[in-house]
């Protein structure tokens, strides 16, 4: 027998997901959160979290997510571990295939799957993963105020990161692999003109370096073949990230880099079907706006709902 | 002699304010957060706050406020309690002109000033605030599961919130003082077929009786004169509402209700004015938009800062 559809079924359990949740159960409406790992995404994997409002003195990542996570069950929310494959229309009904096998269907559907910074793939990089290595300026810089970073990458994401972190950071090295920065001229200039950030081009990092905490990275300029240690206390490394949207990249407008194309309304070119969090293209790829899009998806998935 | 320009001036002490306020002194710039009456503006005078993500079971209204104020302040923003009267331009800096008296004179503007609802002015409406009486359904509709409430109003969001309560209230007795409603055609078929919603047309709330909650609502049926008490436990009233602008009203683009025209990046048309929150045209005014705003606010003025 064929299993009446839900209202509203959330992929991905990360800040988006879990308040879009929260938002459908206190309106009434049930839903189902698929997610296929841990609830929370990438705040689960975050150590101190200081900029999320509400948490004088920081919360660790997976306080966090665990408390979102059951603020949305205790409304009722259903959660189930597993992979979403492929999302495909029914008429007006949403069918998403699971990894597992099983088919789940939906009236509207709120994609909320995040996204993942490109890695470097070199030694210590997952080591040190929040204990110096970081892929987020604005979430981790200020605790690395006094301090001698290093910023990988050449494009506008990594100068401007470097700048927000020269205000913080005692020096910064802006390490580039090639000769000359991809960002915007105006950002280039302002990088040039700080006094605490230094250029170094032409240069791979090789590895992380360092005990509990990170210590150095150790660089390959590639012209000469030289090699070196850098002190450092963090590196910050910006080369780029990727929107988990493979499943549904068939349906929806994307933005060349893959991000769904959706406005403030987290409505995307699909009536149905709602982007919110890090996977939309939009300004800041924050926890705090992980939870408005939440809230702004809900109100969208309602009206769509109603017939407006 | 002349003070030194703040870099960042934030007018408004509610979720928007304080996390611009976090965003900013975590991104190395100094800050001063303006707030007439006290951090958290109307969080601060909600009662229990179900939907802001982090609170499973719920939080406090003051004690939210106190949190997040708390947070920004133990990043080092500072604080003024005074009222703005009007904001002027001298070049590009900004000159907030405050009712003590003194003129703060800023760099970057973050407007999140706020939205008061408008008030019917009827006896009991003050006493049973957060008692009964709500004006907002998304926050408070879940609070009255299987009760019998009333809504007041006849316009779009009058009519969207009874479709909202209808999904978790006994029965939603909408009341309107005219004999149609002014939302538009789709909403109120909605509300016609909604089995337990009912039209009280023509009809003026006079007063709201309880003792410690609410228990009933005083209804004159205009046409026959006619008074009776309906006996509810939830009265939501949705006469319009009046966003906080009138000191900046002669500098930046309004929308015919008077709330600021800025997109999801918060720029007003004037550069290095930004707008956060409920004062802004949004989707919805929630904490947790609200909150995405500020985080959103503050991307635009770092880069406003930069001259990007």
């Amino acid at each position: 027998m064929e299993q009446e559809p839900y209202p509203l079924v959330i992929l991905g359990g990360g800040p988006a997901g879990l308040t879009a949740a929260i938002y459908a159960m206190r309106a009434g409406l049930t839903c189902l959160v698929i997610e296929k790992a841990v609830a929370g995404g990438a705040v689960f994997l975050t150590d101190k979290i200081e900029n999320y409002p509400g948490f004088p003195g920081g919360i660790l990542g997976p306080e966090l997510s665990q408390r979102m996570e059951e603020q949305a069950k205790s409304l009722g929310a259903e959660f189930l571990q597993d992979e979403v494959t492929r999302v495909e229309l029914e008429g007006n009904l949403k069918l998403v295939k699971l990894a597992g096998g099983k088919t789940v269907t939906s009236r509207a559907l709120v994609v909320a799957s995040g996204c993942q910074p490109n890695r470097l793939g070199i030694p210590g990089e997952d080591k040190f993963y929040g204990r110096g290595v970081s892929y987020c300026a604005a979430c981790d810089g200020a605790f690395f105020r006094g301090a001698e970073v290093a910023v990988i990458g050449g494009g506008d994401s990594a100068v401007q990161e470097a700048l927000l972190l020269s205000k913080l950071a005692k020096h910064v090295h802006l390490i580039h692999r090639r000769d000359q920065l991809r960002a915007i001229q105006v950002l280039q200039d302002a990088a040039q003109q700080a006094k605490n950030i230094s250029l170094i081009w032409d240069t791979l990092a090789q590895e992380v370096e360092g005990e509990d905490q990170v210590k150095a990275v150790k660089l390959l300029h590639k012209p000469t073949g030289q090699k070196r240690s850098l002190p450092v206390e963090g590196v910050f490394i910006y080369v780029g990230g990727k929107p988990i949207t493979g499943f549904i990249r068939h349906l929806v407008e994307m933005t060349p880099e893959g991000y769904i194309q959706a406005g403030e309304d987290c409505k995307t070119s699909v009536p149905g079907i709602f982007a919110a969090g890090d996977v939309r293209k939009k300004p800041t790829r924050q926890i705090a706006s992980a939870v408005g899009d939440g809230c702004n998806a809900l109100k969208a998935v309602e009206d769509y709902l109603l017939g407006l």
